[in-house]
């Protein structure tokens, strides 16, 4: 493969892909995206990537850098996970057989984590990414998905990482109590931090509390988007007292921006923790970024 | 209404409707159900409840009782929940208007509770049905559905009561990481019980415990079965820490014959409470039963 500076980046989400047109040191086009609500098998994956990048090409070879490939059934086995520590900025993509000419995809491997057992699938990228921007920084980066990661990071490398489901668990209770999606404001309010903090204190209550807010629906009390700001409340505050040995006396930095990131932010500034914040969007490109110098140094 | 000997039992769950023909004491014939998977609205009840039990009947009226109505919209202010302590024996069914002149419809009251805000919708009555089968039985009664009631009895009186979403959050998770359902054995095993054992020591790890089972599913490590079993032991072990105040030195019952509740019965057996157990067709029917000879005394 030749270093020509045009190639296109996409992330492998847990319901949507997303891609850019990347040259150079330029700032990228507009994101195009395609809605994978039930996630990828072998048999679609190839036809959703090509109705969201085909437009973008004619002819090939075209140099496609994925995050997120072991969301494809039979990927995690081509792609082996990087075993932690390691930095996330040597991960070297792998070259991945497709059955379109055009395109030559490449991988970059995720992270594993024998203890816990653990891997990531995406936010490794998001984490290079943001070191990319954030040279020495040395803390823990919260990647706040359907699942969040929380990676500790010195020395550049990601020392250990754990993950929790509390974005989809939030997503799939939203809809089982009919709730509609999580609003965009009040993340800083009492109804969210009383949430937040009754679980942080008291997480074995996550489940009862859960069904409170059903009550209160049957019950006509509170609107819909307080109750799910007061779900998504109680969600964090029990991932924060399962996290704390991450971010307690760490900084921290927020990828995202989604309400739910809106909720990690105030919830770890309520705690005292000084946060700064990077959009998912830029993590991610500057992650591949840096995944395509891999590459090209691999040449 | 007259005291006529025949009428229709009908339980209305989270997601099925299910009916039972009755006559006098005789045992009631097979159940029939239908699936309702999105829910109740008050446009879709009706008609879904003569989709269940329109075949009995050619002429009216016919008296039809039900539990767990507050899950069709409008019910909750048709049905004033009973507020605790009550004696579920004792609660009046109350009829509810329906467009079709051959049903005559009475609904069982849920019971509320104000703190913390609680209500059930349709367990007050396994409650009676159990009570009516085990006079002047004291301890504390666990109904395992998609949401699990525990049900502090006393002198016959609900003394207080608390759910957890254990079930929908086991059923959401099981299809969001395609697990399958929950299977019927290894429910004893090392592998429910370490699993039920490590959120019951450490609640607050569920959400981070619950990615670990994604990452064991992405590194092919356990079969889909055991790790659905682990699933469900991560959620147990979380709900029994939160409600230990409800079974600890107590005698308790459990309602139920889904794998879940072989669950709840292992793992509140190695905690060493001792366990009765009803099916969930049986304590219903009973529970319907009471609330018909409630309605009867009545006239």
């Amino acid at each position: 493969m030749t270093a020509k500076e045009s190639w296109i980046a996409v992330d492998i989400g847990a319901s949507v892909m997303r891609a850019w047109q990347i040259t150079g040191d330029r700032v990228p086009g507009a994101v195009r995206q395609v809605a994978a609500p039930d996630g990828y098998t072998d048999e679609t994956f190839e036809g959703l990537l090509l109705e969201l990048i085909g437009g973008w090409f004619e002819s090939g070879p075209n140099c496609v850098l994925v995050s997120g490939l072991s969301r494809v059934q039979s990927a995690a086995q081509m792609v082996p996970f990087a075993a932690v520590p390691v930095k996330p900025a040597t991960l070297k993509p792998v070259l991945v057989p497709v059955s379109d000419p055009r395109i030559r995809l490449f991988a970059v491997p995720g992270l594993r984590q024998a203890r816990p057992v653990d891997v990531t699938q995406g936010d490794e990228t998001r984490v290079a990414g943001f070191l990319a921007r954030n040279p020495s920084w040395d803390g823990v980066i919260c990647c706040v998905g359907r699942a969040t990661t929380w990676a500790h990071v010195s020395a550049d490398e990601v020392v250990s990482f754990q993950a929790f489901l509390t974005g989809e668990l939030c997503e799939q209770l939203c809809k089982t109590e009919a709730l509609g999606p999580l609003p965009s404001d009040g993340w800083g309010g009492d109804v969210f931090i009383d949430a937040m903090e009754a679980t942080l204190s008291r997480p074995e209550a996550l489940a009862s509390r859960l069904h409170g807010l059903r009550a209160q629906k049957v019950l006509g009390q509170g609107e819909d988007a307080a109750l799910s700001v007061k779900l998504a409340g109680y969600f964090l505050g029990a991932e924060l007292g399962a996290s704390r040995p991450y971010w307690l006396g760490q900084h921290v930095a927020v990828i995202g921006d989604t309400p739910l990131a809106l909720g990690y932010e105030a919830a770890l500034k309520r705690q005292g923790a000084p946060v700064e914040k990077m959009s998912d969007e830029e993590a991610t490109i500057a992650g591949l970024r840096v995944a395509y110098q891999a590459l090209m140094d691999l040449d």
